[in-house]
């Protein structure tokens, strides 16, 4: 579906009736175009293909999806594509989307597969800008960016939370720890996937997109999103130390835990066990046995007893094994 | 075998009757040869060298096998050693094959050891893209490329159903999952081995053969074909590491695993001997034991035994020892 | 909060009463304005980058903070992100502060949003060196680097005790230890994390803003802080080498201790549980049984419990089992 | 030990009667000389320095051994060192020798401390190929290097097998397997320090001497062993990550095996109890328990004894406790 | 204190009495001057750093300590930081020194704290080749740098020593070898900090100091003191992945240690219960037992019990359980 379809001229948005029109108005008045496509069919992304001559290898990306962030040459185009992650909090797991933009001299074609990010809201906030927008297409392109790259932090600070928790529960005991943690550790390692690739393209659109822009604020703007992304990629990998990590610690505790229950356990068997001793001495069936014969022997060998499980009791009370 | 011996004149197909005069073909008429071998003997492969004039220390290779992923010039000729890969589900292990080419101006060689790929399909597509082929013998090896690379994506897909599997026995305790997880390392490990190489050798066409190639579309298309292998490795890479995970949570579940053992052990431990106390008490020779005079001590003793048993049972069940 | 509002002339301080005056007098006399903030507001700091011009994006990176320490070029002013450290013995943490420099070609600025490091003290040490503070702006750098870098020192110093006492908690069996080691190993981390890129910036300076400069000492001077810099975290990674060490020798411990407690139980219950054996013996109920006849048979019976239970301590002892 | 002393004039051999004479037929005569030394005193090595003006500290190399396989420049000549491997089954231990070359302009000088590789094998192949002999020392050289790289192929399979066989040992419960994947590991790495720096020795040759070369097949040879090379690091690497996995899994194995022992050591143990707690219950001394006056009270206690001691056998039975 | 302090002129010594004098001899005289310093104050330093020019920083440096090894040009003058090591066998520790070195155009002062390495050897070694001495200051650097690097080999040897006894206490279930492998550990690691900074500073002088120097042999003389080092390096590196494998299999066999006790314990525990199970039913109260009225029940019933200890000591002595 084309969702929105604009041409911007010296930073001012008109709204040509058709894509043929479009492309009209940006022949006759300058500017550029800006194309939003969201989850086109293939015809329709075929129609905008042919219309704007985007190279058909990018165009077959764009359809298939799963790809990894990147940008590609294909003459004066560019072909970027990015990778969008929420955090759902529900299940603690980063989903995942993704934007591909083909970027022309005079046009700019954003196409979305997943709800989020709001690209409606980017072209806002550039619409609000047109100083920014006067720089074309590159300027659609730091838009997304931007956007995408500031969608990380939650999805920062929703790791960071379950990471937390998760040093929480390593302490305490908690059964469930080593399959959070290995849970985890995979969504981690699938954000790390899906940001480190974007150190390169941020890289590359440096040297070559931007080594021609004159501007420098645009420059230094595109820094400041590339210093998002290495921020954000250095968090990522301290989130993979620290689970290797929790997970070797947890390995030590699981073993600590055991020497602790084995303790316990062999504290309560001795407190049951030595009670059974008192009765087997007076269970023997020797001739002479004083105690036998004693009008309170019976109980006294009951209190014995319950004297020698309480004694143990306390004392391995004492020794904190049970 | 010589399975099969054409001539690509601007992209047409002919087909000469013999080796000799497959040469003399592309004299006269131009084009180039493209001459299939599958297993061939010493003796075949050597009239092709004969022919051709192809480098003995690469024909040597192609005979022996067992090369991993590259690519060598020879003059002007070009030897590439390709590692198809195919994953057999039933004894979840990834077989490699291996495709060997020779490139050069005007003829293309093919070997392969193996039922895969099937290049005769590769020949076929080719064969419909008349505009493709008149490139020459860059246009086959992109097909080759292609074609193995492509058959990659199963083997992916088979390695990431058997890690999901193992994710799923981790956490029910299955005893088998140890042995899984090492035999899938492996596998992952080879099959690293034989992908890994290729992206060096994607790396290298590009600098050498394809800098001199002034046509974009194909260069594209070998970028294309890099992507995917880059993708494929990361993708191998990933595994590696989730599995490396699941052994070390793996080895955290044993221990947890034996924590639980030695809890339900003891248990039942403690519900076995407590009436064995009782027992013991009533056992004992004392003279005045009023209950062992009741009409009904023994029930009383037998009920007494039974509750207690009882008593621990529901307190261990409570507690989730047992 | 301006702090501090000064102009050097030829190395030389004089206060003009107001940010305004600041400017001319520099543009009057010659010489750089050196401007402190602590904890600015956000109009505060909006009027010393008007009044100097500073650029927007950095200035937002200095009001939102949470910056890695970087240097980046915005024209011919630099934008410096330093993060100071400070040790707290008490939490056994490692607290991050965070300043920011621009630097000019005749002013420099300095943003502190923490106690530490104190800044006015390194002003009062460049103040008496005016033969430094003549080089202008970039020795007020140098003060502000050298004085962050040495406060790395006692930070070292204390993830070293730490270290220490670890070591020795490890093989003195206490349990705490696992818990440590992992906080720790999350405190160096963090403390790589705060110092590892400043090898970066201490680099980017050498190779940019110092390559320019004529004077050596003041190169020197940069090396020698660059110098301390890879010490500090060669230092860091070493921790992080013995903690990871020591949480595996922790593991392979904890085994051990599992080894000797298992020693030591089962010793008790084999001292328990032969006297058990004289009892049952001589509770049998053969008519023929001459021990139950003698005089003494139940202090027989008696010691000979008692010899046997000593006799096993007595072996055990020797065998350190208890 | 001088063992071999020729000179080849045009790929063909002549022998002079002395060293003093070799000099004077390579002066006369052209081509080159080739001194084959095994062990060699001092003296003997000595003489053959003087007489080539071998470089004092390569000679003294040379004689104290130990060095890591290098390639060094003196002046017009090269140093080169290689270490030749053997495996020895019985001890399942690779064995390392040490071969040293001087190339100079018109002679090379091999010195062997071993008595593997066979240098003299190596001779009589290149005197039959007098085509290469007549490309000079760097002939020889390749022959060389030709031979001790194949020699590492046996030596790649004989770890194969181990691994092989430790692979098995691992899952059916070997005890000794720790010990021997520990020692594997260890040749393994030993055997990596003796391959690896062999991979920049073939990149220096390739960017040295064989840049100089104009003969393309020498390069082409010299490129193949370097393909060897590569191929034997990358299998030793592949070792030892295969050793590294097997130990993490023969760690979860012990566990598991712990568990096993755990439940069939309580099995039994629950089996020889049980009967005890009948035993207990007819010792009580009440006055009135009917089965005590049965007639066949007590091989019924018998039967019930041994009853539950069989009901217990088959329950564990079936649930693969014991 | 100067401990010595001479001029060489053309290679050979002449002693001047005083600081002073040395400069003006060197200046009337040529050569170059050699001051040696041990454990200097800061006068005595002062004095020297005046009367050479001496870096401030460097000086600073030198008196201060705690260096890592490096190399720091100061216009025309080199300071060199080294770290010589010893080996201590009673502590099993290695002691690290350092020693400075101010290298000018007509001067070398060396600073040394410690008492290794044997400076004066050194003099003395290079006074005995004047044509050594000749080369200047950087002869003086050669002889310290190969002594220093000398003495490496046997704290290596030390080490591996270390290393080979703790393969022989690990099988051998030696309680210490955990602790020993962690301090071992954790001076394999200081060997390494030592040590791994030489491959730079040889590296550097290589590309700075050398590359100026005419003279093939003392290059040729400081790559065979580089050779060494590399060496040095790689040993230290294997030391540091044997001691890493030998704690992942320490851990293995502690939990295999522990089954076995396991077992042990067990098999003790049911040859001192199955006598228990004999006295148990002869303890029953049925009316009709016949075996209790035998004339030799009892003896029966105690040889059953031993018969009953001793057959399952067989079985489990069979077993290898006890």
């Amino acid at each position: 579906m084309i969702v929105d379809n604009a041409v911007y001229v010296d930073g001012l948005r008109t709204e040509p009736p058709s894509l043929e029109e479009t492309c009209e108005t940006v022949r006759d008045r300058g500017g550029f175009a800006w194309i939003g496509l969201y989850r086109p069919t293939e015809d329709e992304l075929g129609a905008v293909a042919k219309e704007f001559g985007l190279p058909p290898l990018a165009v077959e990306d764009a359809l298939s999806g799963h790809q990894r962030a990147k940008v590609e040459k294909y003459g004066s185009m560019l072909f970027v594509v990015l990778r969008p992650a929420e955090y759902v909090d529900e299940t603690e797991k980063v989903e995942f989307g993704e934007v591909h933009l083909f970027l022309g001299d005079d046009f700019v074609i954003t196409v979305r597969h997943f709800d989020s990010p709001d690209l409606a809201r980017v072209r806002r906030r550039l619409e609000g800008d047109p100083a920014l927008l006067r720089h074309g297409p590159v300027a659609a392109l730091y838009g997304v960016l931007d956007e995408i790259v500031d969608e990380y932090a939650p999805v920062v600070a929703g790791l960071e939370d379950d990471i937390d928790e998760i040093e929480d529960q390593l302490f305490s005991g908690d059964r469930g720890v080593s399959r959070r943690i290995f849970e985890l550790s995979t969504e981690v390692m699938h954000f790390q996937r899906a940001v480190d690739p974007l150190r390169d393209v941020m890289g590359s659109l440096r040297q070559g997109l931007l080594a021609r822009q004159e501007d420098e604020d645009l420059r230094d703007a595109f820094r400041d999103v590339e210093d998002h992304v290495i921020r954000v990629t250095e968090r990522a990998d301290g989130f993979r130390q620290i689970l290797q990590n929790a997970l070797t610690v947890h390995t030590a505790l699981v073993g600590q835990q055991q020497n602790d229950e084995v303790k316990k356990i062999s504290g309560w068997a001795a407190i049951l066990f030595t009670p059974t001793l008192v009765g087997t001495v007076y269970g023997m069936n020797f001739r002479i046995m004083p105690e036998l014969h004693w009008a309170f022997g019976y109980p006294y060998a009951l209190l014995l007893m319950l004297a020698m499980g309480v004694g143990l009791y306390v004392i391995f009370k004492r020794k904190h094994w049970i």
